[in-house]
């Protein structure tokens, strides 16, 4: 926390608040509210009727904007180097995978460049990406690593999404996620890689500290159930918290896998079954729904939003930024996607960016709502009704953002 | 023109092109390239090895950044009052379109809208989509009217329309879309509102010089091709162009009878059958493709690109920003859309939004490629490839954008 904050207090006055308190219907909103921070974190949020008398604090007219909890991207691969544009306009060529990949492209062609990069680099690369987000009003993002895919270029993308918090102002959550595809030199060695991700890479990482959480990437085309086990087996030996990407491409029954193990988010899941969607609910793992993805690559098969609904799973929204299946750094449009294309609600989809984004994160005691106690994290929006942030498209109505106090 | 153009003279070197230039292959890409222009118009666009020596110029090394032709947005519902999120949200939860009109949705709250709003309201409630627009290198952009449905409003948001070109640098071309829907105090009678359309109100729109072209909406819930026809005789009588939103919900030959008054456009086309588009390759009218309405409304007939290639029908592709089927104010996530929803080539994307929107406009021989002669309209992009602008969604790497060399 900067040092400026501290002692400082400001009063947003004259607003509209979408608090996200669970203790209110919908997304909490307060017709005629206030919200006052000190030392970066939130003294009151509620009716400026009710607005306590606070000495020498700075205070800000919102004139009736409305006021949500900042923005949280919960699920990210925000720091990669180069893009894989060309491979994108091969394929809309009529290239094959076969031919793609003969041409240098695939996820390869992202370890490639993420190894031959440097730390400072690295940062460079993803700040553009990460202003695109902050300029939405985005204060909290999570950035897994699973390019480097070795310890060294493992802990470097890990080191450099942690250096981002230094140069900007954001919340940055790291997750390790070494077993995201099998390295070149592994030479097809599922079994191998996997023991030495669970055995000399994971822990290596958690003594360095440069990871909050493990996740891994359950498909046929990555890792087997088993071979994800052997990792999380692991994290939970060191007391680090699991996500896992399932379900994306076929049942691989990844839901009750991350449940089992207590995970904080399951995500994809297009696949999933009601079974799996029970056992989340189960476990309280957030659903983690990443509609870029299904929309670059095309799936056709949707994630079982109103299975979900009616196990009272709590659903989360991201970008998935990556440079081959979703090249997104828009959570506004996030939104948008899953309103259009899954038919989730207005409040589920602002809710998805916010309240459960945390709880994704494990961060719901520190963000995501307008509650007192919590981090002045603000985004404050130029429109009429919440609506507004998912019927658009390409639209950017962020007025003022606010991180911890400022 | 602004008259510090005359003059004026300005090299951008350094850079790479994408001319567009129709005698060129595919983007007309010239490595290292310049462009010099004088009195806002192109003077030169080559290889900067040819670079006439040029006195008294101000140069802008683009540091090898990529220079394309000025984006043109040549389909948009612009100007328009409000906004339709209440009903977006009415309908994620389940609300009939039968319910949502009795709370006062549809095109009608719209019309009411916009009749209550002045032609200044207009213009300031549209200034925000226009800056969204020209921050992505926006720098001509199609207005219709079509919200208005009596002479008197038709005419304000035309004038509305007009009157942004003189707060802004951009070009904006406008369109009389008088038959876009039928007003409510026209009691069901679609023959009569066109009589006064055809008879009244586009004689007096085109004595006023209020619209450089005349649209319709040719379908089921608007009017027959026989209405259509009616207001496209009165056209032609008056000599001004006129393009058609066709075949958008289903086929009923708006492509041909576009084509049959050699319509500058067809729009929509979804349902356009392989004859349609036949008929558009003869008369040299351009397909305008709307991934944005597609996308919004979860349209799933997707318009026939393949026979729009077979027969040289030349695409373009717009936003279609309008309230209540496309609130879209980019045209480089519309780039990305027309990609992966319809499989359009990067080239085509591109050749859409420049060359080909100004041949949609008529403005073809002012706009929309790097020639000499044209307007020095130019956007400039920090990437390393075009298929860049395509492939991103929701980011914006548009590093200057130049409207008649300035």
């Amino acid at each position: 926390m900067a040092e400026g904050i501290l002692g400082k207090t400001t009063i947003w006055r004259n607003a509209r608040l979408a608090t996200l308190d669970p203790a209110r219907e919908g997304l909490g909103e307060i017709d005629h509210g206030a919200v006052i921070a000190r030392d970066g974190k939130i003294l009151f949020a509620g009716a400026e009727a009710d607005l306590p008398a606070t000495a020498a604090a700075d205070t800000i007219d919102c004139e009736g904007r409305w006021i949500t909890p900042g923005l949280i991207d919960c699920h990210t691969h925000l720091v990669h180097a180069g893009n894989r544009a060309h491979e994108f306009e091969l394929r809309l060529n009529g290239a094959t995978y076969e031919e793609v990949a003969r041409a240098g492209g695939g996820i390869v062609s992202s370890v490639r460049s993420l190894r031959a990069a440097s730390e400072a680099d690295l940062v460079s690369q993803t700040l553009p990406r990460l202003d695109a987000l902050m300029a939405e009003g985005v204060t909290t993002v999570e950035v897994k690593s699973g390019y480097g895919l070795d310890l060294e270029n493992e802990a470097k993308s890990l080191k450099a999404a942690r250096a981002l918090a230094g140069v900007r102002p954001v919340s940055v959550r790291t997750t390790f996620l070494g077993a995201h595809a099998l390295p070149p030199e592994a030479n097809g060695d599922k079994d191998g890689y996997i023991a030495k991700v669970a055995d000399e890479m994971l822990p290596a990482i958690h003594a360095a500290g440069l990871a909050d959480a493990v996740d891994g990437f359950c498909e046929g085309i990555a890792f087997s159930p088993d071979q994800i086990a052997r990792v999380f087996d692991r994290a939970r030996a060191l007391g680090m918290p699991v996500k896992l990407h399932a379900d994306q491409l076929s049942d691989l029954d990844g839901a009750a896998l991350a449940a089992r193990y207590g995970a904080l988010s399951a995500d994809h899941l297009e696949y999933t079954s009601d079974a799996g969607a029970a056992a989340m609910a189960n476990a309280g793992t957030v659903a983690v729904i990443l509609p870029g993805a299904y929309y670059f690559i095309r799936e056709t098969k949707k994630p079982p939003i109103e299975s979900f609904r009616r196990h009272g799973v709590a659903m989360a929204i991201a970008t998935d930024n990556n440079p081959g299946t979703s090249p997104l750094t828009s959570l506004l449009l996030t939104m948008n996607m899953s309103a259009t294309l899954f038919h989730m609600t207005v409040e589920e989809c602002i809710a998805g960016v916010t309240r459960n984004a945390a709880r994704a994160l494990s961060l719901q005691t520190e963000t995501g709502t307008l509650e007192p106690g919590k981090w002045a994290d603000l985004a404050i929006w130029d429109i009429e009704r919440p609506a507004e942030l998912v019927y658009r498209m390409g639209f950017n109505p962020l007025w003022k953002r606010v991180w911890h106090g400022q």
